[in-house]
């Protein structure tokens, strides 16, 4: 069992796969074999595409699996469209509907020699309203959202690698939820052709894996550039510890573990300086709501106009209602207020290489008829910075918490080798 | 002839129906009567929805004609989805592929009773490689593209209203071929979801019409706000003149005919000022082409990597070489390079409400192997400024040549309504 393929990272399995000790079809059979035997509890996924992916195996094995990701599966949140799989945007409307074309990360993914396993649940629009899937550390507890199936199946050792979305907090949150990792890039870092536009002034593509290695890889594969050797930041990092307003909000238990966090970074050479987040960071969250709803209600005018029964009341009553009461002049206002936010940007960052903060406010909440609170992304997510959780934490019930690490724009590569070094170090 | 409801603008059209005089099914009818009369020798539709049209338009009349555009019908550039009506992309690869679900342009269209009568030729994925359209001014001469059959469409009297896109010059460019108006938005203004991606940063809806009337009653559909009467602006707008660098490449009679207009405009009371543009706007071209080929190829990695032979040679030697030899350390610098020139737009606002310039060069070419020169969109639009454009003049060939105004960020209504003022005047 402990040496069962699914395990394997997919940094892990290509390296399997290089030194012929293992095949992509064996990496996609054992990761359908665990599915198999989990995904009744778990529900991660809309659409396995279980032939497909044995078939695509059986022909990066036979082509001597070439490109960067050799015949590894990954999977695609179900907003994510796919030739050969139906894309049903966790919304009955959807439901079956068959895109003719793979979306950009999908493609990306298989040029490089991916395998698409299947599409993972999506809540509804990737909005509030949950799917059927389940927390695996505890299945009475939500995934989070609303990348949900992407986070519970890479958690769950169905597949190494998944695509997820974000527009407030879907990967950040699921990803630490579920104990895993999640990266959000510079904002417009990644490609969205054929993925579901929601607000595409926040959208964008997450990654979630079980290392910062994978992840880096999978970088690499979306901007179309040779897969780099991941490195471990060369010094300690220059870290600023941002408790942000919300502090107070968070649970105790992460409150401590993130302190004790700095405190030992700075014990192991890592520079540690509080960052306080300035005021007008707090009113960011209304600007995110009313942005993302004003966008969400025009992109999705087929949906409203011809399909009204078949949204849920969640979603009529919450970004719909929200965004049908936004004007044009306080939507600009919005855009305003994010944009200066986004000024204060470089102050923070003066002297420091990363930020550390809460990924979410402590564990998955009891219950899958919500996803937990969006309140860590409506304040980050604004601000267009690349973002990594790492799952270092473990809360009072015994729950996978994550810490965050942030950096500047355009700094993602530096990122994820300086979030090494503290996962390392932590 | 003279009262053929083909020639109204959907402005009127839409007066006549509200008091009576004229029906949608009419006017459907008489928009495909002017369809199959010309269509033979201009070729600007990809898929002709005339049953569909039918249809809609008698659910309009049946209904009381309700919403902002009260059965008028309009056309959609076919990189723009629709759930009855196949979306093609202008490439065999995509030939008659059917959307689930109608963009969010058209759905927001139809909801205010717009009627869709088809989709128009664009060039290969909106790139370089034109379709069949010819321009109704001159068959021998080219419409301009990408919006190539949206412009022709609307030029022709075939339909009132048409939608285009523009990442560099697709829209501005064959309105100013054509001899109609064609207005781009403030960059992010108009939502996207279900409109072929080509380079995001740039990409933008466009909308195509015969008065600036009906750009801004089209512009508050998409806007999902109440329409408003279009006003004239109540005093001289006070202009800037934007030669650009490209000055010297303009043809000699557009170059007199601007200064003409300029010295007109003043004459009847607007303040009219010279506005060089700074040398940092030279470098925008490169940065413009840079950011979209290495945009366009990661979108487009499924044609890539799967159709690689039915992509023409023109865009395979063009934008996809160009794009897979820009480096991302090339791309985020070209990023900068065009946030820096936009960080200078202020001062070239300073104490002008709005600035004209050329729409193009000059008058559309002869031949239809090519859409033109692109270079004044690759000056303006890394600009994110609303710009619309006045068929106001004639060339030496007695074809159409445009000018262009623009205005500052979110100043799309103020700007409009400076127009008419110009327009007016002139």
């Amino acid at each position: 069992m402990a040496n069962d393929p699914f395990r394997l990272t997919a940094t892990d399995a290509i390296t399997s796969i290089a030194a012929g000790a293992l095949t992509a079809r064996a990496l996609v059979e054992s990761c359908l074999e665990r599915t198999a035997a989990l995904e009744p509890d778990i529900n991660a996924w809309a659409h396995l595409g279980a032939e497909q992916a044995r078939a695509a195996a059986d022909r990066a094995d036979a082509q001597g699996n070439t490109g960067a990701l050799k015949g590894v599966p990954f999977a695609a949140k179900d907003i994510i469209d796919s030739h050969d799989m139906p894309t049903g945007y966790g919304s009955p409307i959807h439901a079956g509907a068959q895109p003719f074309a793979d979306a950009s990360p999908i493609a990306l993914a298989r040029a490089a020699g991916g395998v698409l396993l299947g599409k993972t649940v999506t809540t509804e629009f990737a909005n509030l309203t949950p799917g059927p899937t389940r927390n695996p550390h505890d299945p009475s507890r939500t995934p989070g959202g609303s990348s949900s199936g992407s986070a519970a199946a890479v958690a769950a050792m169905m597949v190494p690698l998944a695509y997820g979305t974000q527009t407030t907090q879907s990967t950040i949150r699921p990803a630490a939820f579920c104990g895993v990792h999640g990266y959000c890039p510079t904002q417009g870092d990644f490609r969205l052709a054929g993925v579901r536009e929601a607000a595409d002034t926040f959208d964008r593509l997450g990654l979630i894996a079980r290392s910062l290695a994978d992840i880096a890889l999978l970088r690499d594969v979306l901007l179309r550039r040779p897969a780099a050797p991941f490195k471990l930041a060369g010094s300690p990092p220059r870290i600023g510890l941002c408790r942000t307003h919300l502090w107070e909000s968070f649970d105790p238990a992460l409150r401590s573990d993130i302190e004790a966090a700095a405190r030992r970074l700075e014990a192991k050479g890592a520079t540690v300086t509080d960052r306080p987040t300035p005021p007008a960071f707090e009113r960011l969250a209304e600007a995110q709501r009313q942005i993302s709803a004003y966008e969400f209600v025009r992109n999705f005018a087929f949906e409203i106009d011809r399909h009204w029964d078949r949204i849920s009341p969640q979603l009529r009553e919450g970004r719909i209602k929200d965004g049908l009461a936004c004007t044009y002049e306080r939507y600009r206002e919005a855009l305003a207020e994010a944009a200066a936010a986004r000024a204060l940007v470089p102050d923070l960052f003066e002297g420091v290489d990363v930020l550390i903060a809460a990924s979410a406010p402590g564990e998955a909440p009891i219950g899958i008829q919500a996803t937990g609170s969006a309140a860590v992304g409506a304040l980050w997510t604004p601000l267009y910075l690349p973002c990594v959780t790492l799952p270092v934490f473990k809360g009072p019930a015994g729950m996978p918490m994550g810490l965050q690490v942030l950096a500047s724009e355009g700094q993602d590569d530096r990122m994820l080798q300086a979030a090494r070094w503290i996962e390392a170090t932590l």
